[in-house]
């Protein structure tokens, strides 16, 4: 599992670069998270970070730019599993949503963004971007899995990690059913499942 | 699958009665959906279906049980698929879901009710108790494929239509990719893989 200290926020050392790109994402969560993608203006980002509306331009371009490097700076904290094994892999992902959904920081503005994405195409667009770069990140699971010979050549890597992710998704924001610490295992004994069945191969790869 | 005529609404031939909760159940889906759960008066669904408020108050007591009322019609327009084996049956309700999420009258209020439980815990609980009931009358094709012996004993009934349902809320609302014709099947061979290997017991059951 990622280092805890590390989640707990973007906090860390550094000159004094890092400590104003650290206080600016710190300021885009908790606005993105009280008032929502729409509602959310790079102005307030700034004043609230006690930063110059000029740096925050330089730096991000626009209010996507920082979700974009709030996302990646929360995805670079954690480690691509690589145990050796895909089924135990695919749960430590597992573990790393399970994780960043109970997350007292996170998850406000997590939640923010996926009820936006529902009514709005620019949040819907980001959502999707932001989404798809951490599905390709973790696939890099199977790719492995793969090249070691453990699953068919043709599996769709990107496809077994969105099957293993759905689960989660589905209880925190459709069913409302808890989030058990049990499901990662679970859900990767499932996708391995469906993998070695041969039913997670890519579109255009031809039928058994 | 459905007679696609009955999910352009809920108008129907019938008595007074039956016109009038048509009305009413027309004009709740379309508050819900300009609204929100939150932003959602039972006052303005009865005036806007031309109704008397106490007739509404009368049959369905607040607005849960008209969205209870609400979810129930769209649910008993669907018959259980029951093709003779799983798989086709799992298929056929992926289908049933493919349709309700493209359907112009019902997607709607859908979206408004999952972006309000994300802040909600009225909205949560209301839901989680429609999406649970809904899972529980999908559940019924599992029931009849191990009455069949065609399927493990212990299989969880439940968690299997869950395993199904995931990787469509999860394209809708999480990752934006579209929810293509072929998930349906996909996701059914995925989940039969799953449930021969023996992944989807009942948690209660002895592991293998």
């Amino acid at each position: 599992m990622q280092d805890h200290s590390r989640l707990q926020g973007v906090r860390r050392p550094g000159g004094r670069t890092a400590r104003t790109r650290a206080a600016v994402l710190e300021a885009a969560m908790a606005e993105l998270a009280e008032k929502g993608y729409a509602g959310t203006r790079i102005e307030q980002i700034a004043a609230r970070a006690g930063v110059a509306l000029s740096t925050v331009y330089r730096r991000w371009g626009n209010l996507d730019g920082l979700i974009q490097d709030l996302v990646n700076d929360i995805t670079v904290e954690q480690p691509i599993p690589d145990s050796g094994a895909l089924e135990s892999d695919l749960a430590a992902v597992g573990r790393i949503i399970v994780g960043l959904h109970r997350h007292p920081v996170h998850r406000p503005w997590m939640d923010a963004l996926i009820m936006t994405a529902i009514r709005e195409p620019g949040s819907r667009l980001l959502l999707s971007e932001t989404i798809q770069a951490r599905i390709r990140r973790a696939a890099v699971v199977v790719e492995r899995a793969v090249e070691r010979g453990e699953i068919p050549a043709d599996t769709c890597a990107d496809e077994v990690i969105r099957m293993l992710a759905a689960p989660f998704y589905y209880r925190m924001y459709v069913s409302g059913e808890p989030v058990t610490d049990d499901l990662a295992g679970l859900s990767a004994a499932r996708v391995m499942a469906a993998v070695r069945a041969g039913a997670v191969r890519d579109p255009g790869a031809a039928p058994r």
